[in-house]
């Protein structure tokens, strides 16, 4: 198999031998594969792959087919279409992962755009759903609403039957979650309380001092989940403000979460996510996407923050 | 009846008509009554009592007789001993309630001791086992433990079978709370959180600064709820802590909530704290109790911040 490694802080393509899938592991052929900012982390060697998963190859979801299964799989066949999350290795042209992993790409779903779509809707699904408890009517706030996750996010709201309210610092990036459902736009800044109004949920992928405004925003009994630091790792909180409104304000994180956790979660994308990208009510957003050879410039290109929606490899090309 | 009215932030007991109760009313002839810190922040003015409440009496909690009932009133008879929590207007002989607010006294617990049980159990069972989700084999840390709500706490902690660690100023405190159930008793300091080690779930009586050390202390996907900002209402967070650890904080307070769900905490309350307190194996932790005449010195020894459990006022004596 051909692999994206880490070796000195830079990345580069090497020949591996391809592994064999034992007990409920499964080698998957991988099509695409989406680019994180964990993978531009852990290139930096500032974030390392969590215990159990390839410490040198990156990716953190996949698209594929099933190559081959271990004795103990019972759910998959070889040649079935499956995507999913991994704890790492997916930008490579195989992987090996569990069955417990691996959910099956609807008919409607293009193999080269799926691997986009498993960190971005898991990741936006269970903070909006599973764990603020967002209902149908509630108004939601969604801090850079252009990334991978937010513009997932604006469409999960969205077909929950709520009103969205999404930042960007760029009028370009409203704009175009706007045609994906988003309600309000508003640019990102110190006066944006104003213009966002009251929510009943926030989906924070900045952080810093964006928490004191969504405190400040948040309606009685609000919840704030905290997904992403882009804007900085320290925040000074308005415990007044959290106690008298009875605020919830959690943190979360995909890839260190144990394997039977990543596996509750890949079912509830299963379950709740996948027929909607099926029948196109939800669509990956695409950004650019870059063969196994040019994966470094995917790298550059995520870390330029200018690209809106997900980054691809195409593990084919 | 005889009420403690707030004129010009100062008390005073005063003659007024007794009410008649109506609908799904109670009139209850209070026996005891216990003291929260709501009642103190309500005479200086500054913590107004929630709509349709007396506004001139403060009283967040009961125990009494039934003394009438409205005509809509199907669970409770004249005569029968209730206690539970109330927007205010318990501070007084007699006290307007509903019947969806009232849990029975059961037979174990003398009703001069019964006042001061409902705000601190409801409290310390709300927070520790309906929002934290403590779980039996969990390690809980109680700041402020020798407060009401805290021994309060300590107890309920104690009784799911969890391990209990507090904090207080004083070794006094510490050392009453152990035998009350506390495993280990901390020294409330700049250091503490190395003497304190790792837990589940924090119960924070206190915040201001103290939320740095709960973030700290808590083990993968802890739960913080802070009850009460003694220590101040400002803090810095540790966002990236928050994240990587996945945990949870959450803001409570009892007062401000709607009926409904007063109504809600009281069948918890009643269901699964009251038969451990007609058992004996949990108790009012009791501090002073004062006569209706003298409950302005009562009021002066909660702001003294020496007491050590429930301050009581008897409105027989």
């Amino acid at each position: 198999m051909r692999a994206l490694v880490i070796a000195n802080n830079e990345l580069r393509v090497e020949e591996r031998p391809t592994p064999s899938p034992q007990a409920t592991q499964v080698l998957v052929e991988v099509a695409s594969s989406g680019l994180n900012r964990a993978d531009v982390l852990q290139v930096r060697g500032v974030y390392p792959a969590p215990p159990g998963w390839p410490a040198d190859i990156p990716g953190l979801e996949f698209a594929g087919v099933v190559a081959s299964v271990g004795a103990g799989v019972r759910s998959l066949e070889e040649g079935e279409r499956v995507f999913g999350i991994v704890g790492g290795g997916a930008h490579a042209t195989h992987l090996i992962t569990t069955e417990d992993l691996c959910a099956r790409i609807p008919e409607g779903l293009d193999i080269k755009v799926a691997g986009g779509a498993p960190e971005a809707f898991v990741t936006a699904h269970d903070a909006l759903v599973t764990q603020a408890g967002l209902r149908p009517g509630e108004r939601v706030l969604i801090h850079g609403v252009g990334s991978g996750v937010g513009t997932a996010a604006v469409q999960v709201a969205r077909a929950l039957g709520t009103d969205t309210i999404g930042t960007s610092r760029t009028e370009d990036k409203l704009r175009r979650a706007e045609k994906l459902g988003l309600g309000i736009g508003v640019i990102a800044g110190d006066s944006m309380a104003d213009d966002i109004g009251e929510v009943d949920v926030v989906l924070d992928l900045i952080g810093g001092d964006y928490l004191m405004t969504d405190v400040e925003v948040c309606r009685p009994r609000g919840r704030i989940v905290i997904v992403g630091l882009l804007g900085g790792s320290k925040s000074t909180l308005d415990l007044g403000a959290v106690l008298s409104k009875r605020l919830t304000l959690r943190g979360t994180v995909l890839r260190s979460r144990p394997e039977f956790e990543k596996a509750l979660v890949t079912r509830a994308f299963e379950r709740e996510v996948v027929p909607l990208l099926g029948r196109g009510e939800l669509e990956v957003v695409l950004d650019k996407t870059f063969s196994l050879d040019d994966a470094a410039a995917a790298y550059d290109h995520m870390t330029s923050n200018e690209g809106y929606g997900k980054t691809i490899i195409d593990m084919t090309g």
